[in-house]
């Protein structure tokens, strides 16, 4: 089934925007909506127009702007209820291809409990809804809340009557998460089966949530029972523990040929940053296919493998999905990937001194929580500490005429020296000053991380910054009751270690020249 | 199959601790070990002893401390190399039950890329590595890396060997994530049966990675193939995108009835938030499970049906989990849920009333990307901004004798007054300063989270806070390139959403005790 075309509905904006902390402004979706055209989903459920008046405006504007001709088709969710078909009506108007969604729940649980109703009622409600929403549009489509935990029967009966009244899509929410992978199977099937076994027909949908993890897994099963369209977000976001991710359905359509989609997944990458970014919140560093590692490879049998090919643990190119690879260093890490490292620097060791140097360096790595360019000189030179070529003696912030200046005092090389610098703010004024105090160092800072996390105001500043200067690239952390002096330390730690790589390479002209890539 | 015994494996402090960014230290990893034993895992893998002396270290201590006659299964990994396994044995010697878990890998594309042999080599390796195991430990496991990309019957000759040798375990692990749910169900079901045809028998374990995001929904389709042990981590921390999580493993296994495990699951939460606390890392909002928004509702749907009854959008109860549920609003919170709200406050308003605050409501939340308490009260006053009852003017840090003392200037309902205070650190002073100017607020921090986040030291420097008093909770917040500036604003910003709150219930004295829980 390699040509069977599936296709992507993105809810990011809809179901995404509704978990907690996840809210975004009107500005931030259209930015989004733009983006997730321009990755080539087919559908974007732009919001719920009837659940604020900030929606219905998102969603208009986003139908107006991102909703052209050549541009994805634009969707307003609504419940079955006439009045928020129509706002969902009026706010995708603007858009060439439009789509309203309405959707009623068909589980017991959820109409005795939260309608206090009974299963006639819902089919009425089901047929006047979409015959509604068919009113104003011709793409509608009708979802089954809760049919994870609806019964199989009852479910094809209300589906049936919806495509008689014209629904186009039929989508197969498994709204808590409930479904185990072969149950989900089972059951998308057995519906599609009954379904065009009485001879009606519609494109199957299936929109799983992620309450026990499996959302991902749930929905690849049900496109294996004859789903042809997947709801999904960017990174996986949604109401309590997510929807299905977009990137990781996708992944596995593409990788294990499971059918056709218009994705253009070298944006997948550019297209989580951009989320991360609106909504300040990244995806852990073990999330599939966006997290910080999941191309990344520590263990020494891992990296070895990836050295000698790539697909021994990689059955992805991550460059497809415009992520980069990277190999990391830890105890754990091997002889071989060592050896390729050191090589980047252009130092290569006989067998006999390469051993010794390993050893050093796994002793290093043992009593470290992070290791980096630095530690290959260590174990090379048998040290221990990067020497204190520059220490902090104090600093002290001044305010004039609203900004500051600071008065950085350092020991450089055993000679104290005292340095003013401004800058915009504190930490910016101190770390300019301790840059002019070791000018010929010409650092570049090119990641700064620094916070006070805690119950109360005495919370501890801890920064954590990366400089990189010829390729080297080190890592500068400090720990203080003030985050500010947390900052001057972390960044002096750093250029401790640039000095220190500095000095070998000197004393080793053959090897200054080169970098790593 | 509910009475069926699952033996829980779990491999945080070695996959686990194998991560970029997730290395533990020898202390670090004891306490997770003494956690994990509460929490009931019957067998703990602590390390991999031949990959560096700190590791070997580590499974040595735990192996004392927590392998206990009532404890659990103290294992050690180790490759399948006679002196890998001598130092497996050595480390977990001290354990009252021990296991070594000896692997080698059994997919073409590992034995020819990785080892340039071939399949009766790896055969002969597996048979002399299961003997040397067995001659110091009579718990042998023995997995088939890579086992996903495997050929099965290839696999069940060497699983047949390795049983013979004397593995009581036999683990076959998705090493690339490469297998859908149904292929895990068959792959596995495939090589049992042909094993116990065989007249052989094991019991049969599976370890499965993350990287399509499905390691959690393979391990859970295996159990139903009749895999006896499942090898998993806390938060699914692992390799790349991680092994499979225990506690989605666990919710399902217990909430579908899948089988029987020795798991406390109150204990749950507390094993995930140590973890999080030892490698400073933390799950994502959306992660199942331990996850913060994993049991919380904000859509006005979800809060009602949650309301009605628990069960219309949690299919589990969170206390179970040693986890607590919450109610957050957003412009697509629902009426019940926020007339649940006011009436916690004590505050009850007619219909017509009702609907105009909800309009109110909607649309300060529309504007807004987080919401709290004091919105609230500005919906029902229809206000939009909280009144400026204090604003800070400037501040200045002074060293003195190596503490900070901080010079706050507010304006105070229009009055100019200057404050000093001293503290541990900038932050801390300057708060502190705040605090006693405003002192008949008593107001307590819960939640101090203060951060620069950039490429240079120029970054803008956020604070959020939470403050909470007379059971009100509200968020405090505040960007400016100065990071203690934006604390100090933050804390304002707060400190005035209490004293609008405090004036409204002191102007309804009726309302003024009654406070949320």
């Amino acid at each position: 089934m390699t040509d069977k075309k599936i296709i992507i509905f993105d809810t990011t904006l809809r179901d995404g925007d509704q978990a907690s902390g996840f809210h975004m402004l009107k500005e931030e979706k259209i930015e989004l909506a733009k983006q997730l055209a321009k990755l080539g989903v087919d559908v974007i459920e732009a919001g719920f127009p009837a659940s604020s008046p900030g929606d219905y405006d998102s969603v208009n504007e986003i139908a107006r702007i991102v909703g052209t001709p050549d541009g994805p088709v634009i969707c307003a969710l609504s419940r079955a209820i006439d009045s928020d078909i129509e706002k969902a009506a009026m706010a995708i108007e603007p858009a060439y291809k439009k789509r309203i969604h309405t959707f009623i729940a068909t589980s017991d649980i959820h109409i005795e409990d939260k309608f206090g109703k009974d299963k006639y009622w819902i089919i009425e409600r089901t047929v006047n809804a979409v015959k509604k929403a068919k009113s104003y549009v011709e793409d509608v489509e009708f979802s089954c809340e809760d049919f994870g935990r609806s019964d199989s029967d009852y479910i094809i009966d209300v589906v049936c009557e919806a495509i008689k009244a014209g629904a186009r899509t039929i989508n197969l929410p498994d709204t808590v998460g409930w479904l185990t992978p072969s149950e989900s199977y089972e059951k998308v099937k057995y519906i599609i089966e009954k379904v065009r076994e009485i001879g009606l027909n519609a494109i199957f949908s299936v929109h799983n949530h992620n309450d026990f993890g499996m959302a991902t897994a749930t929905t690849i099963e049900a496109i294996r029972a004859g789903a042809g369209q997947v709801e999904v977000t960017i990174n996986g976001i949604g109401e309590r523990a997510g929807n299905t991710s977009l990137e990781e359905v996708i992944a596995i359509i593409k990788t294990r040929k499971l059918g056709e989609c218009n994705i253009k997944t070298r944006y997948i990458g550019e297209t989580s940053r951009l989320l991360s970014k609106i909504t300040g919140i990244y995806p852990q560093p073990n999330k599939a296919i966006v997290g910080k590692n999941a191309f990344s490879h520590e263990a020494g049998i891992h990296q070895d493998g990836v050295i000698k090919g790539r697909e021994t643990y990689e059955t992805m190119d991550p460059k497809d999905f415009g992520i980069e690879s990277v190999l990391t260093f830890g105890p754990r890490s091997g002889r071989n990937a060592l050896r390729e490292k050191y090589k980047q620097f252009g130092i290569v060791l006989d067998e006999k001194e390469f051993e010794k140097v390993v050893e050093r360096f796994k002793r290093l790595a043992d009593y470290k929580k992070e290791i980096d360019d630095s530690d290959l000189i260590l174990a090379i030179k048998n040290q221990e500490n990067i020497p204190k070529y520059y220490r902090l003696i104090g600093y002290s912030p001044v305010h004039v005429n609203g900004n500051f200046v600071s008065i950085v005092e350092l020991e450089i090389n055993g000679k104290r020296e005292k340095i003013y610098e401004s800058g915009d703010g504190q930490i910016d004024s101190a770390i300019k000053g301790v840059k002019k105090a070791i000018v010929k160092q010409e650092l570049e800072l090119t990641d700064f991380n620094s916070k006070s996390i805690g119950k109360g105001s005495e919370a501890i500043g801890e920064t954590r910054i990366i400089v990189i200067k010829n390729g080297w690239e080190v890592k500068g952390y400090a720990k203080n009751s003030d985050v500010v002096r947390s900052a001057i330390e972390a960044f002096i730690d750093a250029a401790n270690k640039i000095k220190y790589l500095e000095d070998y390479f000197e004393n080793h002209q053959n090897l200054r020249f080169c970098t790593h890539t």
